[in-house]
């Protein structure tokens, strides 16, 4: 059997979610449904992770067994004909027969998004949270360096995690403002289950006054989700990118972790 | 009666457009709705020019008269708790008795955004026209410039309109690429029913060969529609903004008319 790995984005505004499920549709299913009539042959697809309702994904790497003989480059082209509107492939190529999306990735890098103005943006009201508060980008920058680490990250992550550990390592933490944009990229090689969503509404609390600047150690240590802020909403979250080869891992990857003792997936993981 | 002027932003993805109608949600129609309610009688708003279904507006200015004692500023907090996703108001202020959005007028900025890319971008398929096929960006920026000044634009002018005379004065036309993205950008005193997006047809057919680099003067001079290039969609146009006073008009306007006899409005004007 070969086995083709892909890219592909998605703008999660209509889809429930990555993960086939009963009842609603996903990218998953939309995507297993598609090859499968590309390939005239049921195809299963195993993504990098699972992404929520409403989550968007840049650069989303998924991979799949065939017997078909189709090029790889072709590919793309036969499957953007008959997507719907919300889901492009943008690359396929042959891989190892052991490659595999979700176990193989050493790591990930997942952006949220914080439109902090005045009034609401008509063209962002899919891509951003929209919160008009005034808010400390400084003090949400300082706070930001204490996530990076290997933590157990339990004080965020919600309720209905079926992961084995909460132990993860995040590599790189910015928190950039851009105009009236606030984005804030976190690379890590894993991530619990809305984990990215309760870390940028904590960092909104920081902002904004409701805790100190300086509350992460201790939020880490105490390990409660009631003591971190709000789960923010889910449109203003994407999935940028995993990472699968360590040459192609962003720089703090290396430089945190000389050894690359830490750069092994964390297989059992549950992301958001 | 007080006279408000206010500046507005729509995603034009699920309008019909700004102008009311039968049997079709537009933007005037949801705006004086709210706004009715809001000032607890019914008013109606101007526009500063028609928008096709599909087509966004970034700053679009419309005013209303009102006899309601509601301090301006106050103006958009009070319609954005109200108006549904896609509609958003940026800016409320007293006018003078007489400033008419359309009337007013002495010029606009519109802006047409193509994708060139292989594949599709989930995220720009509202926003772009999606044109794989590969353009000659250099010819395109040549071509453009032959539209700039005062002539009779039948030739860009989609069957149906209402104007009195097809002459308009373009004062700057730019053809910019930046990554996968070609911006177009129009100003002018005013623009017929689909101009802009008849020109854009043309300079597509421009780059990619169908029509010579230098056939803008001569499709100028034989005012035939049938000899241009395709109306593109409206999903790639932006209404930008409208300009009311010469010291706030870029300065293409003044450049190219010292004297400032072309700065008075094209009342009767049907735009795209």
């Amino acid at each position: 059997m070969r086995n083709i790995r892909m890219t592909i984005a998605y703008d999660g505004t209509n889809f429930h979610g990555w993960q086939r499920q009963q009842n609603a549709i996903t990218v998953q299913e939309v995507l297993e449904e598609t090859l499968s009539t590309v390939l005239k042959a049921p195809t299963a697809v195993v993504g990098a992770g699972r992404t929520d309702a409403g989550v968007h994904a840049k650069t989303y790497t998924c991979n799949f067994k065939t017997d078909c003989a189709i090029p790889a480059e072709k590919v793309p082209f036969a499957l953007n004909a008959l997507l719907p509107e919300g889901i492009t492939v943008l690359d396929a190529t042959e891989a190892d027969a052991d490659f595999h999306a979700r176990f193989s990735a050493i790591g990930k890098h997942y952006r949220y998004r914080i439109l902090n103005s005045r009034h609401p943006d008509p063209f962002e009201g899919r891509y951003a949270f929209f919160y008009p508060q005034e808010l400390d980008i400084q003090k949400m920058q300082t706070a930001a360096k204490d996530l990076l680490g290997t933590h157990d990250f339990s004080a965020f992550c919600s309720a209905g995690a079926t992961t084995k550990t909460s132990v993860r390592t995040i590599y790189q933490a910015e928190v950039v403002k851009s105009g009236d944009l606030i984005t804030i990229d976190l690379y890590g090689n894993g991530f619990l289950y809305n984990m990215v969503r309760i870390i940028t509404g904590t960092l909104i609390y920081i902002g904004n006054g409701k805790l100190p600047a300086d509350c992460i150690p201790q939020l880490i240590a105490e390990q409660k989700r009631k003591e971190s802020g709000i789960t923010v909403p889910p449109q203003g979250l994407f999935f940028m990118e995993a990472y699968y080869e360590q040459e192609s891992a962003p720089d703090s990857f290396r430089n945190f972790d000389s050894d690359h003792s830490l750069l092994r997936p964390v297989a059992s993981e549950q992301v958001e």
